[in-house]
């Protein structure tokens, strides 16, 4: 997700890692990293798109169902460090969105995946065509993949 | 992982699914998903390997940590059905397994996800022999895959 | 919560503990307690009432949102046991009710806890009447406090 | 919690809410807001004490179990704020602390709260003499209490 020369710095999503996110291994626990990128998808929306899921949702009428998630964890995650989430818009569909999400801890990438997300209306998700100002956005997000 | 004459039934593992893991599109929120099918997961090495992961860490030494994950997402889930998450070993290595996971609400199919866990010896993650026990119980769980 | 003769047996609701609601002290995370204790008492609407919270918000209109809940913990919580989570209903009021919760793991109490929930008209949460046949469900569940 | 003159502003530790904290009813599930209350402590522990419940823990042997918690729920959270929690300490025993957590959103009390932790000797969880210099990093955090 790192992007050309003149390309918008890529969106971190910062979290606060803690006790009750980790298991007895010391180690924050696998569900809790796939929670951590989906809070970070939508932090994602709110800054790129002016709204978050709950905005998109209620005020927009826009569903935001989750179709696809892939991640892989390289390294683990501990309270030790902030998590910081790199957040991009790979691939805009007709009625999809594919991002790529990064979590590091001080420099080092602990885990990377990718999310699709459907876009319909809501709330009875129903193919639609996505409103033209959130359609814009997303357009201008989108990131170089190197 | 419809198994093959002979073979034994897939384990399957019900969660009740509740209020609190619905988002306000009246569905289980996406990372509640994930939860599920990593309990489903823990739940089937309580019953084919005889611990789960909290025992197999604690009690014999071998650490369980996932290096992948993909799901795919088919139906919502909701309160109005428990889900059956059914579980297979799809292979087994030399250090880690793939298990598959489908979950079922009211037959219909709601989720589907491989998953990869690395197996090291706890509670310093390094690379060790497996105990043969587990391994023989592992050896004997892997399904045919269809 | 023990019943005078005559009365009906109480609730209880089982619950699997796992390494995902461990902390790294390799006991459940007082969040999970927290949570624990709110799946509990879901259940008991869905066995006593006869619909749990979604059920009872989205089909019926009652909405259920807590307004107190206070728990002491009084045994660490663990995987190596099913949690059991008894449930009674303390006072029914003119538009709420009082629940108590009782965890115990190989009969040891683990925590108990008083929640009370607020029963207004769903989705716009304003006081309303309870339907009689949910009302005459709750009077018949109230427990004699021993 | 508000302090006379001289004393130091209360802490207070600012959380994200988002969609999968939110259940159907639209407003952050219950089980969340005592999550929410959990991390603010953590929070308040890293800033006055120097040391999150992780490194409390793992690096300096201090265990802090909770063994009470109590909430009211005063209004409901959403993610069009920001949930300010400020936490206090409002009494600090031989060997367990008695801490504050009040919940706002755009200036608005949504939750109040109590919590009592243990402090004892990690990881066996015994009583112990509490380490000098966390007992005098705790001594001169006890807020007045209005």
């Amino acid at each position: 997700m790192d992007s050309a020369s003149g390309a918008s710095p890529p969106f971190v999503h910062f979290i606060r890692v803690g006790w009750g996110d980790c298991d007895p291994a010391r180690i924050a626990f696998t569900g809790r990293l796939a929670a951590f990128a989906l809070e970070a998808i939508d932090a994602w929306w709110e800054h790129v798109v002016g709204a978050d899921w709950y905005r998109m949702n209620i005020d927009r009428g826009v569903g935001t169902p989750f179709v696809h998630m892939t991640m892989d964890f390289r390294s683990p995650v501990t309270p030790r460090h902030r998590l910081a989430c790199e957040v991009g818009l790979l691939r805009l569909g007709g009625s999809s969105v594919r991002l790529g999400v990064r979590g590091r801890q001080d420099g080092k990438l602990c885990f990377e995946g990718e999310f699709v997300q459907a876009l319909l209306r809501a709330p009875d998700y129903i193919k639609f065509e996505i409103p033209e100002d959130v359609l814009a956005k997303l357009r201008s997000a989108i990131v170089a993949v190197e």
